[in-house]
């Protein structure tokens, strides 16, 4: 058996939620996940579910920036596209542990996500 | 003569404005740098100068969270610490070329880093 590098584990979730599918990519999520978003910490793995399925139904495609991998460390940096704006942004900041997803520092604009102009 | 690094260029320039000097860290970035900030492209060294130099006085601190480096891309995960706030993460994704930052994808909330709570 090989084992899954941190990264391999941080393309799967990813790849998982920005398509649609929040229960497959929670599995790759620690039941004691901490989470920092924008304006909200999330703790449990619970909290970080709602959070993620809040948002994942109103992605209509995600384009990647770059990412980056160091040891238990993983980055990425991609547009979520949405009906309000495809040119805004995220950042993601993950520790594996144990083979899961143990912390993440989420960033986002929150302004930049607003409804669609008016038009 | 030892050629510097992706990860030199960017450590110094962070140094430099973090540490309040903005005109050094300029010397860091290119002039036709484009720079994709919360709510605003950046296009040339005038206009980054300036954005850069209307936050950097409001910095009290900084603490660090990560840092990635790639080829000629790095990245860099920290708390800026304001009056405002000492917990709302800002992630910058930079890209060198010629020895210089070229472009730079910037993330932070807007709104964590409004007006601290009257009391």
């Amino acid at each position: 058996m090989t084992q899954e590098s941190a990264h391999d584990i941080v393309r799967r979730y990813h790849r998982a939620w920005t398509g649609g599918d929040v229960e497959r990519a929670m599995a790759d999520v620690a039941d004691d996940i901490v989470c920092r978003a924008p304006g909200v910490d999330l703790h449990g793995k619970e909290a970080y579910r709602a959070f993620i399925a809040g948002f994942a139904p109103a992605l209509t495609g995600v384009a990647d920036i770059a990412e980056f991998a160091d040891g238990d460390r993983v980055a990425l940096f991609y547009y979520p596209q949405t009906a309000a704006t495809a040119t805004a942004p995220a950042a993601e900041c993950f520790t594996i542990r144990d083979g899961r997803i143990g912390e993440s520092v989420l960033i986002f604009d929150r302004l930049s996500y607003g409804p669609p102009a008016r038009g």
